[in-house]
């Protein structure tokens, strides 16, 4: 929700700001991410987090417990739990109970949800492809290689635990 | 919350791939935005959200309408009126009614919501400063100008309506 600040100081970039490149990062992702929630919500009435959840299944067809799937979203298991029990009640994912673990759940893509799935995951190609057209193929390599720099950088910090 | 997509593919880099790039982008995004959620939460009983709509009266001290806020924070003019109620509660906002539309109200930090703000952005300072220490000064003027190029093209586009 910060975006904005960083347009006021469009006057005096310096790439030395660590908050001003955070900021940056922070805009450019809820623009899209704006963008790709509006698309689910008016055209397949589903929301970005139902997305995830079952991006994250369809990689997984062995399934994944709540704990799995909110520690692969980077989301608490509340938010899991919910976002799951509205596509248990869609009929896109099921639950059985865990065979290792009789108090947890297993998550799996039901065959509607794989085919559902598939639908909302090229709607979202073409929704990407579309805001990212106009990047030079040598802008979209350089980012790409930047965004890698910065994601090993956090994970060797362990900003992912 | 698709972040360990991007990670299922660090063998297979492809830097032609747009869905592949704003996964990127939406990871690194979301292991910061995680950890200064948490630190908010943890040292302070606050929340991004709050912190966001501070610093944009912040920036405005004649004050601003719910729809300006709406609008400079690409939220929706609910969630944004929920956010400035608890501030209003906790005395860091006041609420007057616009004098050009008796209809709205404008927001406007209190003395004690700046000195609070002040504090938050601090704690927010030192936070990222942390998490993106690591970079190399050329990594991050590149990642800076990239991310540049990026925004440009999304305001082009006019993502931001």
């Amino acid at each position: 929700m910060t975006a904005p600040q960083v347009n006021a100081h469009e006057g005096l970039p310096d790439d030395r700001d660590n908050v001003r490149l955070w900021l940056r990062l922070l805009t450019c992702t809820r623009i899209i991410e704006k963008s790709v929630k509006r698309g689910f919500a008016d055209e397949y009435n589903s929301t970005l987090p139902r997305f995830d959840v079952m991006a994250a299944l369809e990689r997984r067809p062995e399934g994944m417990t709540m704990g799995q799937l909110s520690k692969a979203l980077l989301v608490s298991n509340g938010n899991v739990t919910g976002v799951v029990q509205v596509l248990v009640r869609d009929r896109y994912v099921s639950l059985t109970p865990s065979p290792t673990d009789g108090r947890s759940s297993v998550a799996r893509l039901t065959r509607l949800g794989r085919d559902h799935f598939a639908v909302l995951a090229e709607a979202h190609r073409n929704w990407v492809e579309t805001m990212l057209a106009g990047l030079g193929r040598e802008d979209r390599s350089q980012l790409y290689q930047s965004l890698g720099v910065l994601k090993d950088l956090l994970a060797d910090n362990g900003e992912t635990e």
